[in-house]
């Protein structure tokens, strides 16, 4: 399934190694003013290369607009966007063609599958997320025209929250071969009351499953989150003011709608798996095997998932408030 | 939006105070014995009024098949399941038809519809998971005739684990007329390795959107989830021995795939916001005004979403399952 | 797959032997006004029984509304619907068990599912439309609130267009054991311009698809359809002036979307299949037998389904009204 | 809506004077041997510009596969497909920007969005149909390894079935500024029984969809088609033997499941819209104006509608064939 979306529906494509990445998104509304410009800075974000706390993977990932766009506009019909890959280096994985790497998708799939792309890791490898942040891109166009904006940042980095801090956390980790984990949050700023939908269709289940599904994320809280557990109703609820809210311990959503409040969402991010360091696993005939593997890789893979739950954060927004403007 | 699931297709139906509440199930496997009998133990473990740590709403919830059933066995049409309503007291909410109940969907669904089902919540009530119990107890069926069980338990109330300490955690909260939130943990063993899909299918992303999804619950992990954020690659990879892993940090899923390790979920659960206590609201007129909720309600609604999440992620597995029989 | 529509969504359940039989309508819009008495009539015209040209099986048809109207309008929430048989006669088929009826379902189902209902076919049974009527006719009144209107008529049976020589034909037939075909046609009048989508979600191919799919229709025009085919363009396209449209060839449909003018949608019906007469088929051993049925059919289905046809024609029109609302 | 199928999933993207057009495929099997040389001869058919009888407009419509395929082999994931358009002359339209062209979708298009691409009909043209053929050439292929060819015919132009007399139709209808409508059949041959779902994911219901959802089809016919209208049951019905069936009235479906026998599905397309002569019509101001269209058009758009219906029915089977796996 690489269709995200019911209204603004995305679909990527694109593998790792392979000639191209991009995404075709259906369902944007006409009008809006469109250019490469608009959609490169986000994609800009998420690129590797450009510090020492990131893989050293050399890609400019320029953005190609192929359809959709008229006049600098948008005319309703599919946008479809690519990146063509430059720096593939599919050779680098040779050595890995049989073994599964831990902490990765390679065993599962392989017993899904029966076979996998090794390259990389082929969809299962971070580059698939260039379309979605492309599409996530033109999402936060639209968004910020209605006043909505989406901002993400780390909170903290093998527990530490401090800049330099962090700085250091992982430039050791990188050091010793290793990688850390970290926590984001991402906050919408903006958003209308009544944005999503009861049952089965409730903001916050949205929210969730497009941040669960960016790889590496193993948790997901809205508001206070895990921190309700512990608490009273009286000192949980949000009490209510003449003039709205008098706190936001529910992150913005309530009954899985959109209260008006900030939206608030934290992820889990574990730390990078390709690590240099050497592991105990298996390759495909069943032996145990050392692998240490010494590709391009994030020491801390936090860092980089920031832009991309943004852009997911955008596109079940942008979802939603495409949805809602049937009741109006 | 009130379908959930692609491949098993599970439709609910009914409000808190209507005539009946129910499921349509289409996509059900034909061949699988089934009556009632089946379906009312989970539906039991739901039901209010049944020990002094819940409502006290008297409802027996007696399940009715109408479809999809000949000879005793499922035919693969689709299954109609209803519950008719017994104990429906919608005069109980009369004064609250003008006012905003605090940490309800309330005050969302007057912003999105201009209107809204005072009775009891109407769809956004508990009582819409009848529906997702029934149709979950189906799917229970199926996976356990695979070999796949999924048992669900209390974490921890109001920060207690142990069981006597929990029950007096709650009784004191209700005695203040307050209410206690909780952490649920949902463990699906048997599970084989492959189910789930790439991108935006992945099977960790499809369980919590189930699981954010359900009234009160504000986080979802999977695995060591948050855990993960604080620690190094090499502590967090789970190394393959000869026999399979030599952990399980994941939580059974890799890549958003099933490893064939347990699945091990946990949600966070807020404090039931319906309180005897008063609190500061607003009236849809815009006035402030003090609310004590004095209808039937659970202290800890953790205990009753035991159940519900166990159905949801068994209606996870079960679309999961029968997607890979794709494959195969 | 059981569901209909992507607005307003009908998914129908039930068998022609077993309990009841209904829908579901999930995307209602909320405030229409509602009761039994509005859905009872379509109903009651789809009814066997009626009339001796129509089948004697005795069924009063009784619709019962389970959720979704509170105060007698509609939520917004799920429309469940049932009707209980009364007058099903399992028995009946027993000696078709294992023979395949010529122009039927049965073989077909046989060689997809290795087995199937045979008490009157089942889903296939042409009582499955109980549900589609019961939602069709809600969505009429719907239409009919907006000045639209869907209507169809008997235009020919096995080749004639008097209603006393088509009575004719249809007694004639059923006298001699066998059965007659026709052409129904629906008309839908009021449709602003404007519904249907480019490219996949075309209007004529939404109508086409949703036609061709009642049991026993072979062939769907829309306008002058197969007509077309001999005509230059200087005499099939419709001129415009000052008013409108000079003609109406295309049948209010234009590149997939409403043009404002009278859809006008035609449908060849096949004669009932199930007649008395002797005829060749095949056992499920591969034995060649003579069958005779003796069922409660239908002469002339063609008059059974014209109802049908007008509540397919509503659903697809109350989608693409739905759907148009997002762009206004 | 983009996006055509369920199992096998084409969205298309691109418009008519654009940059370029092309498809995604989600859902394609892994491990088909697929180069640019598969899909290429089907394009080709379609291609303008290789006959007297079709229109002059100059592309060579090459493919290129930008995803899905490694080691030339489909992988299982999205296979991505583009041509960039050489011969767009968007100026040859500009004389057209305010004008109805009648018997196209300008009217309806204007009346829908308020706007639209004037361009060729940017999305509405008959280019957009490269995306569909692309994607059908790959399911042709599939299709064809298991032993199921689609191959459709012109039946009739203008009323004459004869090659020459056709021929002869066209070129008067082209030296008289006019165009003529026609008839074609595709025949698919080798499908299994068991195609298709009841209730409303019918085989033939999704073929009537698919074949009206071609721009200028105005007419669908299954089998013996709108000539059943005029038959008894016993003259209808086809009889059962050893081998199978004597005869296929019902052309290769019964009860909307395939039946083993051939399909047969005829469609009626109208004479291209687009003709020299002159007309009468509205601008957007309400004028009426006459018009004479002089761009590069096909003088009878069946004969390139060949390619596509075949494209279309190779797109519906290989979805119903995936679905069908599930059931093996």
């Amino acid at each position: 399934m690489n269709t995200f979306g019911k209204n603004f529906r995305v679909t990527t494509f694109g593998e790792s190694h392979g000639k191209a990445l991009g995404c075709v998104i259906d369902g944007c509304p006409q009008g809006i003013a469109l250019e490469e410009g608009d959609i490169q800075p986000l994609l800009d974000r998420r690129r590797p290369g450009s510090s020492p706390l990131t893989s050293p993977r050399s890609e400019t990932d320029r953005i190609e607009i192929l359809s959709g766009v008229f006049e600098g506009k948008t005319t309703g019909t599919p946008i479809a966007m690519i990146v063509r890959n430059e720096n593939a280096k599919p050779g680098d994985y040779d050595a890995l063609r049989d073994i599964f790497r831990p902490g990765h998708a390679d065993f599962a799939y392989q017993e899904k599958y029966g076979t996998r792309d090794h390259r990389g890791g082929g969809r299962s490898s971070g580059r698939e997320t260039i379309g979605r942040v492309a599409a996530g891109a033109l999402a936060l166009k639209y968004l910020g025209e209605k006043g909505i904006t989406v901002t993400g940042r780390i909170v903290s980095v093998h527990g530490k929250t401090e800049p330099a801090e962090i700085e250091r956390e992982i430039l050791a980790a990188k050091e010793a071969g290793d990688s850390v984990g970290g926590i984001v949050e991402i906050i919408a700023k903006g958003c209308p009351a009544g944005l999503g939908d009861p049952v089965f269709g409730k903001l916050d289940a949205a929210i969730a499953g497009a941040l669960m599904g960016i790889g590496a994320v193993k948790g997901v809280e809205i508001g206070d989150g895990f921190a309700v557990a512990g608490r009273f109703g009286s000192g949980n609820n949000d009490a209510m003011t003449k003039d709205g809210f008098a706190s936001n311990h529910a992150g913005g959503i309530l009954g899985g709608i959109s209260s008006g409040q900030d939206i608030i969402v934290r992820i889990a991010v574990k730390p990078t798996p390709s690590i240099a360091k050497t592991q105990k696993t298996r390759d495909i005939h069943g032996n145990v095997v050392d692998i240490s593997i010494s590709g391009r890789h994030d020491p801390c893979i936090a860092l980089r998932i920031v832009p991309v739950a943004e852009a997911m954060l955008a596109l079940v927004l942008m979802d939603a408030v495409l949805e809602q403007e049937k009741y109006r």
